[in-house]
């Protein structure tokens, strides 16, 4: 993956947060805890030394944020405190000892980063959830020596950080400082000390990468932070120190990222969800093909692989984190490799992503859609509250799609299977969607909820086609991703008095996974007359809802005109049917060697999944599960034989205080 | 840990459920997708032959229950349904090709487990979490062909499942079936269907493995359940087949074990918890060491482990999960290698199990605690509702220590830094325990709140001590385990009037890594008179608490006559302070090379972690973080040159549609 960003031009290919030492025990991200970890981090210098881009990792010691499960090391922290979240530890204060340990750590990192290979080293403090923030941080540091106190007190270790990895490697690696301006105050607001902690430390670094510590705020998504919104906060970072500053703000566009520079806010262009969603965004620019450069739509479903602790993947780019796992690459395709043509039913998020990857195959395709206009379920939802930039899915395909000689594009055409027959195609993909279920059947009800034909029932299929309700609205969410929230306000923009009640015991409750969940419920109750959580819908009858809580069945009431349910999904798969009911001879007899299912018409889900499946089919003409595992995988291999580590007695130098 | 569960003396050892296939990808269990997993499962199955113990594998297809987050295939189900959770994926329902497919799965990953080296391969059904389930259940499966319908239509699958592997390695290995009795009408109920399941399939199997499907009431903690718990359920079995039968119920008492087999209940015990606490267990049965049992208490925080994928711990067994890593036996531990004489401080879990593992080195130990009664926390907690049984992590430790002759237990005894200048020990362990904070500062307030001193206040401390409020209580849970909800139960025994309020928003919600959330929120709301979840406590006065909404900031208020906060804890270190400002001289110059804290007292947590933290100690004679990774670890090797699996155009059999 990281070879791939450097294959595209980017400049600089750093690291996500690497570990120095076990006991700041990240269980999900990179480690550098000895000379052991050195081989694998090695091959990714390596492959980003190929295409002569420069290799960066951001060293880190986690100290309260971590539980330490994986090491079980007590947690340590300038002061005493419960480490984040539930997990029942607490982080004990660092005395002397342990603080040269932690510079020890640190230090011993930043060398063994070298051996592998980077060419920059960071001492990260750019999320509050570093040892360096806890240090600076007054919610955290109470001590009372010279580590605790006044801001140069309490900013002694970042200091002393810094100058210990530029004394071990300075001479042969940059040394940047990764800093959340707004780190000491808290989400968003303004910049307080940390205006002052730049001035402080202005020229020590070789470079600066500033950026905003809370990384709700910091990795905003589209829904509730534009392009470059990290703007206002960083800008005056550079008015402070002469060094070289970068920046991220999710930048797609190369006319604002030039804005950046000529502006004098950056020196340097950051990017790290741009650069999951095209890695050859630098190389486009630099050839001046603007068009073709694939935007981060800003949904974040790249940091929800990274928080469940899978492989990341992306609504824009389906080839990330399949790069080895695959061979995929994110630019180029085999070429055909058969005789087939292809019809594809269906221009949605799977249909178009099919299309076009064939297309670049070179293949013969055709895309129809029963629409005017294309883009299915894209078309409809970039309408809904702050989903906008997702139309940037359907646009860079239809660009793409226009430009292919071999892509013949069909709209407003409602195919039959009698009209499958006589398209003289031999491959039939059917991407034609999911419609909503309006009978509450989902993830709380195997069976149709009672009463529903009493009442006026919605859907976001009828939100989305503007058929809304009025008055007292119950919206019963028990999808959990976004839609339940954005249909939400839409009712509230509209006027309706909305009940907001779902199961779960948090509003859009998958959206933790997406790094939103606290706005969206801040903003469902800020907006809904009430929120129920915890709570499902049992029956209704003509002005009432009949709800029941999750854990004691207590049943309670709503006012209800109209009830809108966001609950589970059904292909569209009629034509699907109907090409089956008709045998498979018929299909054999006109040419065609194989009938698939594509995105939300094989199974309804997210956006991401559907781009996927489309260009999986792409690749390999086939949506079938195949016996044999269909990718790479990282097997663990114990080192049965390795020697156990030397532990016992070694306590820290000269003292009797362990 | 399999192979040391085998020389403890257990007939058979069995992994934990073992994925057949990518599209039923579980993140964190076993799996067996081809012939690349073999190798680590036979290093398994050697150690387990090893000790003349069988070796058995529980393989499954997780169907609905997952997202496949990882292979990102579609997950399969008998019909439509979105998957388990809120990871916004639709299982599609499946084809008769699918079903061909999925048995060929289960059959291959019989015969690769063969391969592997074990002798009893499952047909894994134990919980509502897998295919076969998801078949037998009506809320599953609404298909209309010869796999829904009928219960005997329904249980075609599994029955399918089993004649396939008996074909397939049936001569060489024992077939069994894990079948969760209640799994067809939901959690606890009566067994409805299931006994008719295994009527219908009785001799099919070589062995039938039964419990309970809801794995929130199979692995239910002493809490909830006592020992054998699960009898009601499964006794119905062995009057149905002629096959042996197995059962689990965490037994841990050999009178209970042999009413179990002798009442016609059981053919065999089964034991997952209990041989976690005590891997020797059956070992001690056979030699008559009934007082060396090493009884689980039932607190699941094995469970947790697993939950969080991180090695799985145990509050009786710290060696547990160490077993590779560190090399630790359960049993045998080094003989003493220094000439330490050493003083433990507090005799709680940390103090007990640290003098205990010394002792057991042959180290000469005092033991001393201010109290008569030896035990520290777990004295006071087990005396708390539902926690009786955790007492035990006392009792096994005392009737040890009782047996040693170089360890002299010293309760009443109020130990000052004077005495233990004149301890004439070298090495100085202090493990006195930490005190609850009395003034709300915890995970959400990092500063006092406001207000306290004008308004009765309690912690749990002083509950365990029998000063109980009266009235009207606010409980403020910041802690989110169990405390929290059990000093709510004690309350309202106590004929208080309580209001929850925690600003998490579930209740107790560390819970939902030990199974045991859904069962503490319902019991707590039904309590309770009011339960208010999202919500802090910003500040009180006579009779009232200021309550906020942790997402909007909205102000409540809720009468209180009392303030009872559960938030952070503070080490008792007082001696240990006292011991430093003395100076390293003055200990040196009586022969003190090193003194320690333990447990709570270096930092508050679980007491799975204070025993752990005691065996460390006596393990290595020191705290201190060390430099270099203490353990071995679990290095990924990608295998960068594997070819890339064969993919691409390659349908199921005959099949026109993919």
């Amino acid at each position: 993956m990281r070879g791939m960003k450097a294959e595209g031009g980017w400049g600089v290919i750093s690291t996500e947060q690497c570990d120095v030492h076990y006991s700041g025990n990240h269980q999900r991200e990179l480690r550098l805890w000895d000379e052991k970890d050195i081989p694998y981090l090695a091959r990714a210098t390596g492959l980003i030394h190929d295409h002569e881009a420069l290799a960066a990792v951001e060293l880190v010691h986690n100290g309260s944020h971590v539980g330490n499960l994986e090491s079980r090391a007590i947690p340590i922290a300038p002061s005493l405190r419960p480490t984040r979240g539930v997990f029942p530890a607490t982080a004990r204060a660092m005395d002397k000892n342990d603080i040269r340990a932690a510079r020890r750590w640190y230090r011993t990192a930043a060398i063994n980063a070298q051996r592998a290979g980077f060419d920059i080293i960071y001492v990260y403090a750019g999320h509050d959830m570093t040892l360096p923030i806890n240090f600076l941080s007054r919610r955290h540091n109470h001590r009372t020596d010279e580590y605790g106190g006044s801001l140069e007190n309490r900013a002694r270790f970042l200091r002393e950080l810094v100058e210990d990895a530029k004394e071990a490697v300075g001479d042969t690696c940059a040394v940047a400082i990764r800093f959340g301006v707004d780190g000491l105050t808290g989400a968003g607001g303004d910049e307080d000390e940390g205006r002052d902690v730049i001035e402080m430390l202005a020229e020590l670094p070789d470079l600066w990468d500033v950026n905003l510590s809370n990384f709700d705020y910091d990795g905003s998504t589209s829904r509730f932070s534009d392009e470059g919104y990290q703007e206002q906060y960083i800008k005056f970072v550079k008015s402070v120190t002469s060094k070289p500053v970068v920046g991220v703000g999710r930048f797609t566009s190369p006319d604002t990222m030039v804005s950046m520079i000529k502006g004098g806010t950056l020196d340097l262009i950051g990017a790290a969800r741009p650069s999951i969603a095209d890695p050859f965004l630098p190389r486009k620019i630099e050839e001046g093909r603007f068009d073709d450069i694939r935007e981060c739509i800003g949904c974040n479903i790249c940091v929800a692989g990274d928080r469940a602790g899978v492989p990341m993947r992306c609504t824009q780019n389906p080839t990330m984190g399949e790069e080895w796992r695959r061979g995929w690459h994110p630019e180029r395709i085999a070429p055909k490799d058969t005789d087939d043509t292809v019809l594809v039913i269906g221009a949605g998020p799977a249909g178009l992503e099919a299309a076009r990857a064939l297309g670049q195959r070179g293949y013969s395709v055709m895309l129809a859609d029963r629409s005017r206009e294309l883009g299915g379920r894209v078309n409809r939802e970039c309408r809904l509250p702050g989903l906008g930039t997702w139309a940037r899915v359907r646009d860079w395909r239809l660009t793409q799609l226009r430009k292919m000689p071999g892509v013949q594009l069909l709209p407003d055409n409602d195919i039959t299977g009698e009209m499958v027959l006589e398209a003289e195609s031999s491959l039939i993909a059917i991407a034609t969607g999911a419609t909503w279920r309006a009978d509450g059947v989902g993830r709380y009800h195997s069976d149709p909820i009672t009463g529903l034909g009493q009442i006026p029932v919605f859907t976001p299929d009828d939100i989305m086609d503007s058929r809304l309700p009025t008055g007292r609205v119950v919206l019963f969410d028990d999808d959990h991703y976004y839609m339940g929230g954005v249909i939400a306000e839409r009712l509230v923009e509209h006027g309706c008095e909305v009940t907001f009640v779902t199961p779960e015991s948090t509003v859009s409750a998958y959206t933790q996974f997406t790094a939103e969940q606290k706005r969206v419920q801040r903003r469902v109750m800020e907006m809904c007359a009430d929120v129920r959580t915890a709570t499902a819908l049992r029956r209704t009858e003509p002005g009432t809802a009949h709800l029941s809580c999750v854990y004691t069945g207590r049943e309670t009431t709503a006012p209800a005109d109209a009830i809108v349910v966001v609950t589970g999904s059904t292909p569209r798969d009629e034509l699907y049917t109907d090409l089956q009911d008709r045998g498979e001879s018929a299909l054999t007899a006109v040419g065609i060697r194989r009938v698939v299912r594509l995105g939300d018409c094989l199974a309804p889900g997210i956006i991401a999944a559907a781009v996927y499946s489309g260009h999986l089919f792409a690749r390999t003409l086939n949506t079938a599960l195949t016996d044999r595992t269909p990718f790479r995988r990282e097997n663990v291999e114990l080192g049965w034989d390795q020697p156990l580590p030397a532990t016992g007695d070694s306590p820290g130098p000269g003292s009797v205080f362990g």
